[in-house]
């Protein structure tokens, strides 16, 4: 009878959580509290915050209490980010053209994003690694998740240090459809290599804490001698 | 104190699994038997047996034991291979052609791959889906690990089985470096595809439970509708 219980209170805490209700940094009540407050025993509340700390998405601190995981710009930049060197050292790209725009949901993408929106906000943008352009994406968020996104331009390097401090939306899981693909004429142009150059065509969807699809990213790597690292255990 | 000690433990067994002393079903030693076998106390051992569990190394049975996790053809094969259909389904690759020769290790193959081998086995093969030759991959294993290799021609679809089954190695981690490369003549001949036909070349280091790199594979990819799939969390 209690696996259900338990499995309530971890997803009673990672909606609050995603939702922003219940911020990075924050103190969790104790278990004591929180079992009281959702009408379960300390023992459930207890077993939940174990499973949410063996998850990363609690830690606790030996006698202060249990803490909302504060997720740091350089871990999300490092996890998802996994264009690399030759030698296998992290590159770290530079902003060289940026453009948001509103417009209207595409049919698959609005089957996908969480709360299926009619309206996105489309940020188009080309990188560069010691002045060669090397990516180009284009992500692809409901408009109504990021209100005024458009008038942070220029955003920083990492989108989702963004989403998840100005917004509370913290990607942490993302699933990938890589492809080697004949460069199309407008994205060879924008990143400044002859037509019909292989690209590593990346096309991500990224979701947060509670499993919702909140953006649709696809990128085009010009490789090279540069890799994308992909890890499997 | 107790850190170091229980690291070794999980060092120990590790190195039993790996070298096939523990194969994949058996059962371990009580807590008890072990912590009097290596010098340590139950309670490091249990501690030892516990993060194996976590890792999915070992699984315990209430009342019965623990025992060494049976890793299947089936969960290897849908881990390792991450060729998908367009709409994400598995695909069934048909092996078209196969060649293994052994030869001696280049130099920064020796340096890469467990034991500094001299010698290895090169397994050349094309596998095909529906009839279109899609993959093409070169696989390199030191050959004092790989006894007989040669003689067991025609090799089984996934390789990592044959290493479990015929010679206790289980592959349970993998690195790779992903590029769109233009297809070299003799790779697109044998997949039957123009000279120049981009392809997704994967370059991965397969690594033992001890994680020493025991195979290192190259494989083009024609992606096309189909692509690679990768999860990142």
């Amino acid at each position: 009878m209690s696996a259900p219980l338990y499995k309530y209170v971890i997803e009673t805490l990672i909606e609050r959580i995603a939702s922003g209700e219940l911020a990075p940094g924050i103190m969790l009540p104790s278990e004591g509290d929180l079992g009281a407050e959702l009408g379960v025993s300390q023992g459930t509340a207890r077993k939940a915050l174990s499973e949410l700390e063996r998850r990363g998405i609690v830690s606790r601190r030996q006698g202060v209490g249990t803490f909302v995981t504060a997720r740091t710009p350089e871990s999300a930049l490092f996890h998802f980010f996994r264009l690399r060197d030759a030698d296998g050292s992290q590159v770290s790209p530079v902003l060289e053209d940026e453009s948001v725009q509103r417009r209207r949901a595409l049919k698959p993408e609005r089957e996908v994003l969480f709360g299926n929106p009619d309206s996105v906000y489309e940020i188009e943008r080309v990188r560069s690694v010691r002045s060669e352009r090397v990516v180009h994406e284009r992500s692809i968020v409901p408009a109504g998740l990021f209100p005024g996104l458009p008038e942070r331009n220029p955003l920083p390097n990492t989108l989702y240090v963004l989403y998840q401090r100005a917004y509370s939306v913290a990607i942490v899981q993302a699933s990938e459809a890589v492809r080697a693909v004949t460069g199309m004429p407008d994205v060879c142009r924008q990143l400044s290599v002859p037509d019909g150059t292989p690209l590593l065509r990346v096309e991500r969807r990224a979701a947060d804490l509670a499993g919702r699809v909140v953006e649709l990213r696809i990128s085009h790597f010009v490789t090279g001698d540069r890799f994308y690292a992909v890890d499997l255990a």
